[in-house]
């Protein structure tokens, strides 16, 4: 068919392919989870509208969709949670949808996930009174839009691995999230690293693969 | 001349016309100067070089070249201080040069000024030590570099209006201080107003307006 | 919950927390503003739609729409007003929507405001006629789209800190209100602080601030 | 040769080509200077250094070098000069060589050129004092750096065209001219047009033209 | 009201003042006509929806509906044209709305125009057709999207001003006319000044003034 | 009429103008088909939406839409392929739009086609499965979104000419696809040239021009 | 040592590794060179300094330096030409460089070229009277900075592949290239791609691919 | 003094604060030093120029200069190696000096580093040839320039995390590593997270903590 679904990367990097499916079809991506059902994998699908998700719930009565965060998954194997967690932090609430598909993409690979969300500097007492939670993590996801600050603040408090999440969230010079993202690019504190905007799928797989070193 | 000394600036808003050296020959400067001068003005010129400095001496023996900043003060008339204080903040040790600059600016304009340095969000307990000075001002000015988090931060501790000056101070996606900029505009932080990069000239003379209110 | 409304924060700064309604759903909206009612806060939102508006009138009959801003206040406890005034300038009559979000900030921040719109460059006898209001107040917002000249000649003609505000107003090479940023931001009149494009309750907010030193 | 000089352009435009020596060896200005000047035509070359003009100068007596500007010119045949009037008008004093190159290439192209400099918005009544001369004229070229205000306010003020040169004058987030140059782009006074950053010679060769319609 | 009609204008510049209808509610579009009717001027309103024009309608039975170019004129005194005329040339036939708004502005300002559409550089040919009404004009206006070229080949073929304006037409790198409007701001032409992205207006009111000196 | 259709184009470059439809109203394509018809040519219309066709297909019964691009075709004459080949490739399914635009383009202009689609770096073995049919083509056409780095992959592999097609296929700092764009004009691969965003077209056309020297 | 030079290209690309010497020490060049020179290839350096050149010298007397476009060439083995034959075709004199660079690789690669130098649309009717030579080549590379538009005009005149090359020859809102890259990506004629800004080298090795298909 | 160094920052995140010389006075830099060795810290100096270390060799006599990437290290105490380690992989020769940052600091920190350097994507059988090495490692630090394609092509073949750094290696529309940088945020790959342009530290730090978790 139109698609090569990536089979092959079960094998090559643990996880099988994951499904973008934003600028397809309904038909291709069923088409697509058609296929990788067939060998027994666990699914995920992101950014994928209510359309999509009806498509695939046809074809496997398993697949959730996850509202908040656009995402579609299939359980076929059970999943064993890791010991060690990631902890998932936002700035705002608004931050919270990208957050979401961090976290539901950490759970779906096996990572146990702590979410500490709305603790962003503004009123940093907030983050002082999670700091526990947040420390004792193996890993720290951090989910900011605006200024993006929460990266630079954690990533000098926490000596784990900092993945750092600009989100779009805000107005006016946040640029589509250009501003928090060059602000996490610059933070000033060490072992922090970025991902795209709004990107936390990509958070949450690079963090289960650090969790699971 | 080929300039029109905005004398008329003193009576309209208190100080006289500032000297900005940048893109002006020697001899320019020390016309407006000596313009300047003759009025009994005290005299601010911003961006000077050492060239300039000295054909300005040449013609009036009380002018100071301040180094780190690159400005010449003279000092015609007494300077008498408020009793209120302008916190100026700096992340790292390389903002000291533009943190310079404000300071000296808001001194010569009349005001008390407390110098808080070094203390950005990477180690952010050296700046908790100093939040009694910081909170004790009447005005705080901000000056930080790379992500520019620390006027957030400051943003949401004080309940003082925050000046907000990002430095050029780092490199690559920094884009000569686009990145701090960018965060400083977008603060999630209430109270916080920004200047252009590198402007500590001009967070100074709106924090001396504001403290003399 | 979901979201940790930082109740310290009118200890802190003298106010409660603002809610940033955009990104949030109507649900979110309405359990912030009870958290926060049962605290007899006053409250303001901002960037809300009618829907948002609704859900919160269900839990309170005092709160009121202000549709020209999009803001939802709630007025709990009765606001004394000033006595020195914020002075609210628009280039133009597109800019009034930003204008009024300042305006009703400060309004239900406790301050006295003057509105003095549509006064811009392009007929600069109109900002001439109202000297005489904006140069009595004590602080003034300068609220401009397009090339947001506003600023820079409002800077240069009152001694006052004048808080300016660009606006997305306009069209092509504006680029959602870059231009007018990058303008305000290097005004070469002493005395001027910006915000985030379409910021007025950041100008709002600061303007109260100063005006209540 | 490498240069195919373009000496039908006198016939076709009533100007000759003008020479622009950046990126040119010293050999390749000369030998096009060579070339024009056997026809007799007068001469611009601008951006030239003065290592060109001392080749020019062996091959040419009369030519002559404008230092502030970096132009060379030769008056081979005697240039009458018209009536009415380009004003060359600038914000501030180191926007003086950029006007400079405006005001010479408009008096070489045969016209009389009045300079107002140092007028710009910071002291607004400075251009106010000037405004006889500057109404008076049958064009005006508007030269700013910084926020560019300038031409928005002479735009408004006056009934015949303005040009508007946009200067590298400034620093940070003028990113050597863009913040003037979008101002000016977006000037919401009628009657405007713009021209690169920096570039005095066009101005004056477009006034030029409009002036001797 | 919340509008300051700029009468004065009419006076100062010779034409009243434009109104600039995006971001306005009908009503106000309304009440500036109704203010500007009992002078009896002339009216152009850009920008305008057919829900403007409808409201404008009903106070004027006058008023025209230019679909084309979403303008509302109403000729309250007659109009006389000027013999010289002004060319108004596109690239494309995506170009004819935006050429459009620049020939009725010069008209309903008194200027006979000739337009030449669909003239652009990938088949030049059909631009060497009509080159005699071109070189005939006083003032010539180049609207082209995409890479903008016809300005600088228009540039180097006639000898009268030439007026660009660069178009958002077309899609990708063009980033919404940026494209165009750099390379029309670096024609290697000389005799060419440019206006913002899309302003049609703007190139016919500088036209009409160029035109009407 | 409005349009100047460059039939001469046919005997110039070998093949007729192509209709961009977009900012075209559906009259205006329907007339500038009938004129070409009229002249027995082939046509291409791309960015046609449905309408648009619809009203072709009322004056011309062998129209066909390819809803996948947006384009519309009309084979007037019949088409004799090339023996040599163009091999379309593309690094998701998402491309698929863009790619089927560049291929259809080529395959009306008379060259065979062969289309290898999904095989991006993320699974390079994919590309290596199919490397024989890349490497036999004449021409190859990269089409990519996201990092774009396909080109640079296909580039290093290839001896023949690889036309690279950045697509706006993304989100967040892909910037419109501007990330794919700077990354393909800066492959460290020889042999590779670029065309605009999703200029599937461009690319076609390009492609057929050099298979068929 | 440090470098892997790719001897393995030459069989699966029908050339060597062309070495960039920007930013490497002489040493490393040198010691590159050495690797390729004892497999007996044709070499290219490009971007070298004359130390650079001097410490190849010392290793390989038939080295060549290229001043005006900064390469060095080695022709180990005689060099055969096509009859057909590359144009290389420039806006401008400062353009030249850029073309030098383009010229030199094909011909070191086997092309003939020819060269039409400064003939852009300022003066078009230059470019008519090459038009001969440039209508016979196989393949065009036109060279432009500033606006570029002679890629565009190229584009529409010719019927075989045009490789567009923006320079940096230019001030102001050319941003380094900018402008021209923009508008020979947009183009509005069709079979034209592009290469990066200056890259000549690419352009040269691109057309001696399509000349030699 | 001036500086306030971060002494607790061992404790609290197991090293001390790292000292960014860029922007510092020599005597800055040795005065820090001194407060750090009186603690008996391994120090480490980044970006540092010959004359820093100069004066901080003065003091202490085992500081070593690390010429290609200008760094300053100081061995106190005796470094243990882990047994896991890292690879640092380059794109090409010129990208060395970024990686040996990287490589540098995490030798410092403790870790064992494998350098696979020059094995860009233009000849990627190179990469195939190192795959042992590369995929045998804990953390892969992917270091490129130009178009930034390395990172994704091992990220789509390694499943350990990728850490991207881009360079600002290339010239032109490279745009001093902005296209690396957004090919990389925007790889296609999972598994990667970026640092700011030629950020080796950044890189090497964040790795150390992965591979030390
Ligand atoms: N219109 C606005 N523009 C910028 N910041 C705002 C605005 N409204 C509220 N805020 C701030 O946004 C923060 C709330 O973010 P969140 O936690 O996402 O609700 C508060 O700290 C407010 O100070
Ligand atoms: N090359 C580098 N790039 C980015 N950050 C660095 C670099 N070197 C040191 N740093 C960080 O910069 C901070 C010091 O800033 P400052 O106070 O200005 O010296 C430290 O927290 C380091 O973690
Ligand atoms: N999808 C496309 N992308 C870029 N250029 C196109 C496209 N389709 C057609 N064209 C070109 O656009 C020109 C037509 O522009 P217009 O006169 O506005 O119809 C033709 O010369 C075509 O070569
Ligand atoms: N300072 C300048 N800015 C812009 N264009 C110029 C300037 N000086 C000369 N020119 C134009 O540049 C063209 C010459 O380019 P070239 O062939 O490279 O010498 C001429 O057509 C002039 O009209
Ligand atoms: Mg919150
Ligand atoms: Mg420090
Ligand atoms: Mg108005
Ligand atoms: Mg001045
Ligand atoms: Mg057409
Ligand atoms: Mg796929
Ligand atoms: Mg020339
Ligand atoms: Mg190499």
């Amino acid at each position: 068919g139109f698609a090569k679904v990536d089979h092959h990367r079960e094998l090559r990097q643990g996880y099988p392919e994951v499904i973008y499916c934003a600028g397809k079809t309904p038909e291709q991506v069923q088409s697509i989870v058609e296929a990788m059902i067939s060998r027994g994998s666990n699914i995920i699908g992101t950014r994928a509208d209510e359309t999509m998700f009806n498509v695939v719930k046809e074809i496997c009565d398993k697949a959730i969709y996850h509202k908040s965060c656009k995402m579609i998954t299939i359980e076929n194997h059970k999943i064993t949670l890791t010991n060690s967690y990631i902890a998932v932090v936002t700035g705002g609430t608004s931050d919270i949808p990208v957050a979401e598909e961090a976290a539901i993409t950490a759970e779906i690979l096996g990572n146990k996930v702590e979410r500490v969300y709305d603790v962003g500097v503004a009123g940093i007492h907030r983050l002082f009174d999670k700091l526990d939670i947040i420390t004792g993590a193996k890993v720290v996801i951090a989910v900011a839009g605006m200024e993006g600050a929460l990266a630079s603040v954690l990533g000098g408090l926490v000596s784990k691995p900092v993945l750092a999440v600009p989100t779009s969230v805000g107005y006016g010079a946040n640029f589509g999230g250009l501003a928090a993202l060059l602000a996490m690019l610059n933070s000033c504190a060490s072992g922090t690293a970025v991902v795209n905007i709004d990107n936390g799928f990509g958070a949450g797989y690079m963090a289960s693969i650090i969790n699971q070193l």
